[in-house]
């Protein structure tokens, strides 16, 4: 087990400073919607998405030219140009632009996972697979960092970990194991899921809470599993494609 | 739904706080070992315990004719009379007796819920359905508290909140609900583990760590399911068994 890589989860941003940082990739995800909005952005070419939460951060970045996209409860924030959901970047006006993107747990987590200057890939099941892929070529120790929902446990964040942690340990060349019991706790709800990852998420706290406030159109969106074909990654405080790079 | 209690799971005391305590029957998990031995003691006939975690705490006790119990890494305290090991309370010897109980992190947990003044029960395996009759007698809101280990994910712990959140969504009345996605999560492992929850431990974290320390032999008697007929509660600062009271 000497050389092999080891996969850890972290449910909670209120735990992230339990875990072990050095010589990881930390892999943020926060589902409904911040990764999956990035994933979305990049995949149709998006130049570049700046994760900030301030106000005047993303009116700085918009006198550098940025696109301000944001939305709380459903409401497009005073200050941005756009709403935050996946398919509001899916036009072709979004081909080569910058993007600032609030939002309201998944920028803190990358500001969070940010500040350790680790590799830093984003997450989400519309890149599953790319990201899969580009995990096994880096070949290094593994933290999948859950946004959760106001510092809570979620169970689309936590989903998502496991799968990506099946499709890791499962991968030719078994260079990746886990006794990590949140790892392993996820890959097991995963193997519940994953014959419908849509149809197991209804029961989510956060699914009924955008239901509540008519936002829940963005998860048949977000539950599709490796449709688009992006690895985000943070270089200087901008997440980019990790092909342009 | 009105007068449905719900059932929320918190899986690390540094989540505790994020938690709604208002109306709310605390349950506690340390499954390995904190809450297995108080099962076990009190279904021995001791008389009542006491869950301390420092040393001059546990003196003042033992001045007031308890029994010390306390280990660390499978070493028993210098100032204490015997482990806390659950099958080092099933002697004879125990009936009759106060106990002052010192663990790794059930102490803690017990010590953190404490404070709020809440109904608090004590839960593990071997109680599970005694704490499943007592949970829907008193018909209160149910807050489950797994210790983790070191404030991380537990998986024995957050399996038993899996156990008893789903004996109490299935028991007859139909009195309780939940939308909280970390009980929901916890349901979907016990699922996967309910039918031979021995063999599904094998994987956990601290399972593997007791058996370095060679302390996994407490693992065949924690993680029996409904042998010990007690639901120990907190009363000024003891726990006695329900029953007693």
């Amino acid at each position: 087990m000497e050389n092999k890589k080891h996969i850890e989860t972290c449910f909670s941003p209120k735990l992230f400073s339990l875990f072990e940082k050095k010589d990881r990739l930390i892999v943020v995800a926060d589902i409904f919607r911040a990764t999956s909005s990035i994933c979305a952005a990049l995949g149709n070419g998006a130049k570049e998405i700046a994760a900030v939460s301030e106000k005047q951060e993303c009116l700085e970045y918009k006198k550098k030219g940025f696109i301000i996209a944001g939305e709380r409860e459903g409401k497009i924030l005073d200050y941005a140009d756009m709403g935050n959901s996946p398919d509001g970047f899916l036009t072709p006006e979004i081909k080569g632009k910058s993007i600032v993107l609030n939002t309201t747990n998944g920028t803190r987590t990358i500001r969070i996972a940010g500040k350790y200057n680790n590799p830093l890939a984003i997450g989400a099941f519309i890149n599953l697979k790319a990201l899969t892929d580009h995990i096994i070529n880096e070949n290094k120790h593994i933290l999948i960092f859950c946004s959760g929902w106001k510092d809570h446990f979620s169970l689309e964040d936590s989903l998502f970990a496991g799968a990506l942690a099946s499709e890791v340990l499962n991968s030719p060349g078994d260079n990746f194991y886990t006794k990590c019991d949140a790892t392993l706790a996820a890959i097991d709800v995963w193997k519940t899921a994953k014959n419908n990852p849509r149809k197991y998420i209804d029961k989510a706290a956060h699914r009924l809470r955008l239901k509540h406030m008519k936002l829940d159109n963005v998860i048949d969106y977000c539950m599709q599993v490796s449709i688009v074909n992006v690895v985000p990654v943070l270089r200087d405080n901008r997440l980019i494609n990790f092909d342009d790079i």
